[in-house]
């Protein structure tokens, strides 16, 4: 087994008050509890959420002061008593999901996203933005030996959240399914899990001819650009074989309209799934449809262990590649100003070194 | 096997134009196809679906002049030659889907209510307000012997209705089902089956206090007043032993609100069934609560063949009581009036003998 | 919350060497671990695996010196630093397994009783027939206040896996399920929570009249008796009302036999769950009449925590009946010689206060 | 509408008694009934079961003189009058299934393999040996324009059979399948059809290099050679990641040994599918393993409608390639006789033509 130094102060990106900004300074390294590891976190990928946790854009109040991250790749260093099955040195995930109860009905059934008690990294306890980490044992995401801290680390929170929502959808090896928003990461994402799956991606989004190339490169079957199309329910549903539409709808968008028009081209007993949380966006149907044609709307949150380990294996046999672009730790507010001005493209990821 | 004298005429119901009224008068008797069988029909249950089609309120046209009625249960006097499982004199019944391809993709997953060439008694077909009837075989309902072709009527309709939804809502013995619009027809039925099925119902009407009491008698495990409520959220929760609300909302209700509202007290990971079909309305909900609680809404429409045979199960088991009064089939106009002018308690059955 | 006063000794049944016996001692009591509770044990249930377990009949070895016992029902009086769920004087029950890693590909997925790292009550951890049991939190069975922890502990384990047992057969409210060896303590408690589930209950089981009347008086539908039967296969079809077999057969049986005769007569789709352990039985079913026929055989071993939750919610809503004999935690070794000589009927409990 | 000239002979293949040999002659041509088509053959995979049913070598008769033949693929020239979506000049196959009633409790639950009045090619009803064959049009599986009647015949039984199973093992995207008797002929097409679907698949065979080159060669992950290996079940385990065995196996074998040992290397909770139909051959488990790893046993028998339909939609997209020879409809005696040999490698297929 590896011995780890470990020191007593890190460096780190902190907010100390709603709305930002985050300060990189030192702060002292935490001591893990007994079902909890300490993680040498080497990489972290940046993501929308955690400038909403900085500025406080949510309902829910986070931990101040606080490091953010949920994206967060490293080594285990040290671990709590009743750890057992995992040994120093192993590479592990913090997830935003950083722990919960266990107990709870809801994780008695293998969903702990939704336990009443859950933690959240770089949220309500201390995420990935430093260089070491606390996290319940039985929630850090395993990484196969194989794979690349510095690659892998977007797929822990965009990766498992995609590949959850596509097995929400229920739809079988050989049927459709709709991605919309499929230009932007989560949807790169997705329609590379949708292909390994053996499902057919109608990849739908707009705005640049570069968008269409990249999604059928990335193996979409099809590309409906919504700026474009003078009708878009007809087609999507014209993408389709036989003309029905997909089996299912991936709504990864960020505007409220992709949420009231999706079951007007999804398949008769088909699944809308929801995942993008545009701000104070509604879903809305009408009655007669939804019920004559036996159309179901659902909402998919983030993976539970199970669906986190099946998304990390399908990364680890090469089959989602994720572009991203590194920069230091410290360069964090930076990449925050950016995401506001909206100049990010693919995913920026945080070396904890520098 | 039974020798029956078929008349060349026969009494029936008939809407010679859109807007009615319903005439009565003597029209003839039709011969079966080879895979359809005439049913004299003896008894048929009136519902609130078929004045709206005499009336032309929805966007799908009627067949004209039409012959209403989809509730209707009576014996076979003349079969097909293609008909090998029904003999003459077997008591059947005539639904909602009088036909359907029986070839399409849906027909082949056992989804013939969204067959796209289905065949709609009292709609796109001539229904059951006449003494004969022509229906396809392959969906008549197998009523069994022991059952009143009087009091089945209306399960034909409203109980494989409800039943379904039942299923759809994916809850199993042992949880709870809230049941809104539970003191109406389709609502009483629901309590019962949900029962049957060893679920526990969460009664949701308003209006009078019988209504609570009738909920209760038939087996609801509480009842939520939704006109004297100060908070029906929070009751219709706190009706479940740890408060988490119902696993599922049976929506019967046919105002819009329910459907808007019902998202907000169902549990974490729980489904929404919408089942009525309150004029113009629209589903709505938001997309936040509905991905953080993975929560699903889906509709379901009628029952197949399989829901219709399991539905006629639990009747004829004596479990499923439902109020009725039966006037003869002369009368269906007088029917509709009081159904115009909201006088009608529980349901009406028509009696074609007179 | 309650205060409890903690002896530094206990009486307790200690099997010292294989073989037995049980030996009825003072030994000290143990101090909780982080994620562990110590429960002052009330009553316990007595099982042949707990007589097994003593005699070394199975492969798996036992920890020794050992104290067995796997159904105890008592109050919780101590807990370690990470308990957060459960408060002092909460009534628990010790269930067969008493702890799992809750990390492993099947603790994610819910299915604790397959973790290869399982503790097993009274097997390879000290179990139920002490006053004070240390247990998993996670996994202590939660008994509804309103439960006698007397009436209760037979529930821990058999009610618990005839109760998953029904859930494994996928069979649905309204079918039907043939429950071989329905006259035992496990076969009791399987027709009332097949009844209480809203299913069709044939009792199969021989030798006495007593037998059949109490297995209707307990709800089954329909009594089978194998040694008076001329052919059984038929005689049971035959209990279906439309001649085609029952949905599901649970085999709760100690003998062999039925493990290779249920696939004869139960429905071409249907499933034949193995509970039952008799010593070196095998299932052998023809490949021919099972692939046509689509024929499915399973196994189904103990519930996991929600499986738990609900057969109690059923139990503790006085669905479920046990018959049952109270005596002294002091006279153990005399029920296990009353077992060793079959003059056993119903259930034996321990009363651990004397 | 295409026009077609129909003769009223056409050359055949009869088996006049039981033990054969097919005589080729001229027959008269049939008319479809009012729910069926006429269909000209062009082509027709040769099967085992064709063999057996000209030996009388299975418990159930078969029709006499007969006409064998279950993979035919072909264009429909007439119809009945109830056919309504199928045009002449439609690409078509004749499957194993020729017929059901389309209203039995398995018909209207999707599984009409299980229909008690099934019609079965080449069996019950005349087949695919000869230039115009009639089948049930709600049967007849609809080829997609592009395919090669030509490639596809052999897909129609073994194609579909295999993919059948795969859907019924229950296996997701990313897990793991083993499949013995890869090397033949519905091994090589499980393979792709596993492949296509996102499984890993394991095959298991014997005898040459050639086999285990072939099916690495198809995509399988792994191969495991049964008659080198001096521990097969470790030797599967040991193919999975984590080493805890396949999620399902596919038993396509023709003996019965893996019938008995299949349950060994399956993983906990895993399932064993039971495909091929080796003589008199026997499942057996040990009940104790089954029951307490929680080890599903299944039968899986031809596909059904639905299951055709998807089947023949990943041929036609390329993704199954199925080596054969074919030789005129006048050597099908020859072929026989090879058969019977055992020289048979890979498919053979009949054109009708000559």
């Amino acid at each position: 087994m590896a011995n780890f130094e470990i020191p007593t102060e890190q460096w780190a990106q902190v907010v100390e008050k709603s709305g930002g900004p985050a300060i990189y300074k030192k702060i002292p390294v935490q001591q893990p509890g007994p079902d909890e590891v300490l993680i040498n976190v080497k990489f972290s990928g940046v993501c929308h959420t955690d400038l909403h946790a900085m500025m406080g854009d949510w309902p829910l109040d986070t931990k101040l002061p606080l490091v953010g991250g949920h994206e967060g790749a490293g080594l285990v260093v040290a671990k709590g008593s009743l750890v057992k099955d995992i040994e120093l040195g192993d590479p592990v995930g913090i997830k935003w999901l950083n722990g919960s109860c266990l107990a709870c009905s809801f994780c008695q059934q293998a969903d702990e996203p939704l336990c009443p008690h859950a933690l959240l990294s770089g949220y309500t306890v201390d995420g990935s933005f430093q260089q070491y980490a606390i996290a319940k044992a039985a929630h850090v995401a395993r990484i196969p030996a194989s794979c690349s801290l510095e690659e892998v680390a977007p797929v822990l929170c965009a990766g498992i959240t995609v590949y959850k929502g596509l097995k929400e959808s229920n739809v079988r090896p050989g049927q459709w399914v709709a991605i919309v928003g499929a230009g932007g990461g989560l949807g790169s994402m997705a329609i590379q899990y949708a292909k390994a799956m053996g499902l057919h991606a109608i990849a739908i989004d707009g705005g640049s001819a570069e968008k269409a190339e990249s999604c059928k490169k990335l193996g979409a079957a099809a590309y409906v650009d919504f700026t474009t199309s003078s009708d878009l329910v007809t087609d999507v549903k014209a993408a389709t074989p036989d003309g029905l539409g997909p089996h299912a709808v991936l709504l990864l968008a960020v505007q409220e309209k992709p949420f009231q028009q999706a079951t007007e081209y999804v398949r008769s007993r088909g699944s809308v799934v929801c995942i993008g949380l545009p701000a104070k966006a509604y879903l809305k149907a009408p009655v007669f449809d939804t019920v004559v044609r036996m159309i179901t709307i659902k909402g998919s949150y983030v993976g539970n262990r199970q669906d986190t380990a099946e998304a990390l294996d399908f990364f680890s046999r090469g089959l989602i590649k994720v572009p991203f672009k590194t920069v230091g730790l410290s360069e964090l507010q930076n990449v925050y100003e950016m995401m506001r001005e909206g100049k990010i493209v693919g995913r920026y990821v945080v070396d904890t070194s520098r």
